[in-house]
């Protein structure tokens, strides 16, 4: 992990090894929770789940999916976004003939005061490309 | 878009003509904002910006770039995860040589109360697959 004073980064890739991976405690991440996921065809998530506080993003990165809320199921592809609201009942999983690779983010429902140029701040500095 | 009672569904494909695509006003989301971009060989933002409230995180999808922080510049490539506190001072391009698709996500900070195994809770539903 490579780090600095106002940030952090780290390396990350899911496969069939490492399914899961929460990047949230290795970055010191106080405003979100992200995973990065990865199933094999016809691998998904085991349970049900729904949540207390946090609406989740989904952000299909690639191959194709079927997801799961409150007992109704829809195909996922490359490109999807879907917002799920915390009580909602969900899961996912990779298609029989496709793995699936998504992102997901948790944040805290109605937490976001403002944001891009509500909340941006223009700089004079100046990058080596400007 | 697609939408449930408890979800909404969108498709997002950033490219050339359409760098930088929001998704929070478009899926209603009310815990983070999320936008998709898109950079071509040598193009990057045209300005440094810090923020007022929000942590922001990079999620490197494809490609190498160049991340400035704070008047120092280090590489980024796929797989790289980000995080910047919010009166970092931050701007980040593509390589000359290299496109670079990223995620860029932004919650206020401090604002995720609990997650994941706290946040959760298992349903007795199943779907097709379990």
């Amino acid at each position: 992990m490579k780090e600095g004073k106002n940030y952090e980064l780290c390396e990350v890739k899911a496969g069939p090894e490492n399914e899961k991976i929460f990047i949230g405690k290795t970055l010191g991440l106080t405003g979100c929770e992200v995973s990065v996921n990865y199933f094999k065809p016809g691998k998904g998530y085991g349970f049900v789940h729904s949540h207390k506080r946090n609406e989740e993003v989904y952000i299909i990165l690639k191959g194709k999916g079927v997801f799961y809320i409150d007992g109704k199921e829809f195909d996922v592809h490359e490109g999807n976004i879907i917002k799920v609201l915390p009580n909602a009942k969900r899961a996912l999983s990779a298609k029989a003939d496709s793995e699936l690779s998504f992102l997901c983010i948790q944040a805290d429902q109605n937490s976001l005061v403002q944001s891009t140029r509500e909340d941006g701040i223009i700089s004079e500095n100046k990058a080596s490309w400007m």
